[in-house]
């Protein structure tokens, strides 16, 4: 871990950062220099701009009167899609989001507006990613993929240790995937292509096939069977894709006891030995992992992409 | 177009480069400075290393001799999987290719040590992705992708302006899709995934399920609809994977008039508007177009390969 603690005048100073992970349902917010130098959470609904975002301005002053630091820069992790590319005139903004009190929402001008800091803008999945390589399971790899599964399904992608955007971003979830209608009649969730990865394998798709939560679907229920095999056919295609060092699964749906070493064992079997990747056929375990950072991937992402800046 | 010409003492000077395209059946190779600068090629066929390679070397010293020239540099397109990985002392070789005869061949050493020049290394797609963009029609774009379609599936990706290998290179042919068995309850001719997509859509592929070669099959033949539908599966895949801006479609399966048009108006239905790329919803036939160098884009890709080294 990178000390953050600087001699001044004889005295340890910590350097600070805000975190902002914005989601669907709550902005999780944070004052940190890293997983052990946590200074402050809090987490706000997410309802409207005008809402919300005055209240997240509000607890980063708070906590700076109240502990007499100053901040050096902000992280943002946001629910996309959002406009990473710096020539457009869109840069920062959230564009053309479902959520459609956000659509069109200027986000980094108003953050270095309202807290005169810089900040670094990317998808929440891209910051637990950074998030991940540098305090959790994904230390020392430089190239990896971050993955949640939960309300949706996301990625962000690390290449050459830099995120990668492309022309806009990925949005892995939504790839299509083997769906086999005699095992698997259910016609999947999304809203735009049903029975994508996130249509057939998110919590809602799981909740929606089986009239019950994901969580109250006991260990040795038919429905892990099924994800599994969503899961691994989606890990198959991003490893013969980005050809990565390690993937961490994150988010709600990987918590249930298990699911993982069913993934494992799946994502391996699919791919069959063609891929010929030491660390994936040797060390699956390591390949295929949890995230370290837990629950907090994604706000001390935000951290970890604050500090890419400053 | 770079313009390749140097005065020297009041005289023109190309400069010329070694490229080879090294496939399956056959080993491409050109002596050029550009798609306008082609001073000779020839096709050698692919037997083994012993054989195969020595007769390279001979058309390189040969064309030099002749011409009175030297060559700066070799671009080496291969067919893989390779190692790509400078770190690593299998550098330069082809690993563990189906092709028996090859596996393990060391191929960048051999060629630097019999020319005396350097060598560029990488996949066979990937050089020809350089091409395009160098050359053809990916020229101007930073995040695009060129697909062949042919005896196999592969992809090259150009993330950044370069080429993207991760761990080892991506495979992105071997990628798992929707197969609707019933209505296309072909298994498949993939030897490691049966039904990925070079295993359902490869030129052997079609040649298998339907009992006739690919150019063979009249253009209102319903083998054309599903091939159209797996590429475009495939297409919207990578375009939620990797965000390119533009997708090259070679190999000689794409030469079926007509076909690109199908899979242009599938990758966009299938996608139904999430991916908001205003290229690909407004342009989109120049977001997916055939190669600009047509059969020409490996072994011109391997010139652009050497110029990236001197």
């Amino acid at each position: 871990m990178i000390n953050q603690n600087f001699l001044i005048n004889g005295e340890s100073m910590t350097k600070w950062y805000a975190g902002v992970e914005a989601g669907g349902t709550k902005f999780n917010c944070i004052v940190a220099s890293g997983p052990e130098h946590i200074l402050a959470e809090i987490r706000i609904p997410t309802t409207t701009p005008e809402e919300t975002l005055p209240k997240v301005i509000h607890f980063f002053e708070q906590v700076k009167q109240e502990n007499q630091i100053r901040l050096e820069s902000t992280g943002l992790g946001f629910f996309g899609p959002i406009c990473l590319d710096h020539e457009s005139s869109h840069y920062g903004w959230i564009t053309s989001t479902p959520k459609l009190a956000w659509r069109n929402t200027q986000v980094v001008h108003y953050f270095e507006e309202q807290l005169k800091i810089p900040a670094a803008f990317d998808t929440d999945v891209t910051a637990a990613a950074l998030g991940e390589g540098r305090w959790g399971n994904a230390q020392g790899c430089r190239h990896f993929i971050y993955i949640t599964i939960g309300t949706g399904i996301g990625g962000g992608i690390i290449n050459e240790g830099k995120p990668l955007h492309g022309a806009i971003h990925p949005e892995v979830g939504h790839m299509f995937l083997p769906h086999d209608r005699s095992q698997d009649p259910f016609v999947g969730i999304c809203p735009s292509h049903q029975d994508c990865w996130e249509g057939l394998a998110s919590g809602p798709a799981i909740k929606t096939r089986w009239g019950q939560p994901a969580e109250t679907l006991p260990a040795n229920h038919p429905a892990w069977q099924l994800e599994s095999d969503y899961i691994a056919y989606a890990l198959g295609n991003l490893i013969v894709s980005f050809s990565p060092e390690r993937i961490i699964l994150g988010g709600g749906v990987m918590k249930i006891p298990g699911l993982i070493a069913q993934v494992r064992a799946k994502t391996v079997a699919c791919l069959n030995g063609y891929v010929q990747n030491e660390k994936l056929l040797q060390e699956t375990d390591q390949f295929i992992q949890l995230p370290g950072l837990g629950d907090r991937a994604g706000e001390l992402g935000a951290i970890a992409l604050a500090q890419t800046i400053s």
